[in-house]
């Protein structure tokens, strides 16, 4: 299977899963105008032109970080239990992530005018506020192991040291936790982050 | 179970599906000032102040529409098959919703400047199209059975109508299948939207 990713985008999220879960994959990167590295029109690939995407073996195409962290998950039994408070949690969590949180980083990407990027700022001040108070002391956002809200958090927590949002130091030891993991040394290493 | 929502916002597509599933629940509105219609302050049952909220009867909160359709399909094993190509594409479709449409919706009732609203515009007929190209002439979005990306995107085009964001005419027969069904006429009434 292939994750088509940029270095550094939300794509990394899914890039340290298939290593946690010990799925095999191959990487090939998109250029500005939409190639990949191996050469082909990634538009012909995924109409929405997004990463991250995964072409599987059988060439099926799955886009959207939430929906290919579940496919993974549910193909390997890793990192999302399959019922239970921890699974609707995780699954709440990595859909504010992907919608709230993720969505008020693009007034900075885009260099938007400087009131849409302040009004941005203030919700992501909240938003983090409130995943702070949801992982608490806690290893993990859900608890003592890890599941997909984790790596998903640990690019918005890059993404926030990047564009300069100011985050609850509740934060620190598990940005450490994960910086250290062997998954995500490698994850950076390959997208040439490291 | 509650439903915490407001009248036409995306609440309305868990609300369609909680009656398309059969599962018994009871619906609280909330106010702008974030009080609930029971009287309660929201705040303190889903911090982030966001609808749809789903309140369990063990009170156990749930947000997120994608987590609480997912849920509610879970608990009751209609609209998200557990496993195969129509699962796998009725969450993406539904993460496409929640992040890219839903998202470029924002612009319009927070009154942003015309520049961020046009670009929300140009995006959103991009996005549209490719829903558009993904439901061809299928009954629903990911062949011939509803799942839960089908009540989401008949609210996104409900807003896409409210805002003039003009649709395909593709839309035309799943919008008019979609109104016409008794768990959708029973939302809109419910919300006082007949």
């Amino acid at each position: 299977m292939i994750l088509f990713y940029h270095p550094g985008a939300c794509s990394l999220a899914v890039h340290i899963a298939l290593i946690e879960t010990g799925m095999p994959y191959k990487l090939v990167s998109i250029t500005k105008d939409k190639r990949t590295s191996d050469g082909r029109d990634f538009l012909k690939i995924n109409p929405k032109g997004f990463v991250p995407t995964l072409e599987l073996d059988d060439e099926t195409v799955l886009g959207e970080a939430l929906a290919i962290l579940a496919y993974v998950c549910h193909r390997t039994g890793t990192l999302l239990p399959e019922d239970g408070r921890v699974r609707w949690q995780a699954l709440e969590a990595t859909s504010f992530m992907t919608t709230e949180v993720h969505g008020n980083f693009k007034p900075f990407w885009k260099n938007a005018p400087e009131p849409e990027k302040e009004n941005a700022r203030q919700a992501l001040v909240k938003h983090f506020d409130i995943l702070a108070g949801q992982l608490g002391n806690q290893a993990f956002l859900t608890g003592d192991r890890m599941t997909i809200a984790d790596p998903y958090l640990f690019v918005m927590l890059m993404w926030a040291s990047i564009h300069g949002i100011k985050v609850s130091e509740r934060f620190d030891a598990f940005f450490t936790r994960m910086n250290a993991l062997p998954s995500v040394a490698q994850a950076l290493a390959e997208e040439g982050l490291a």
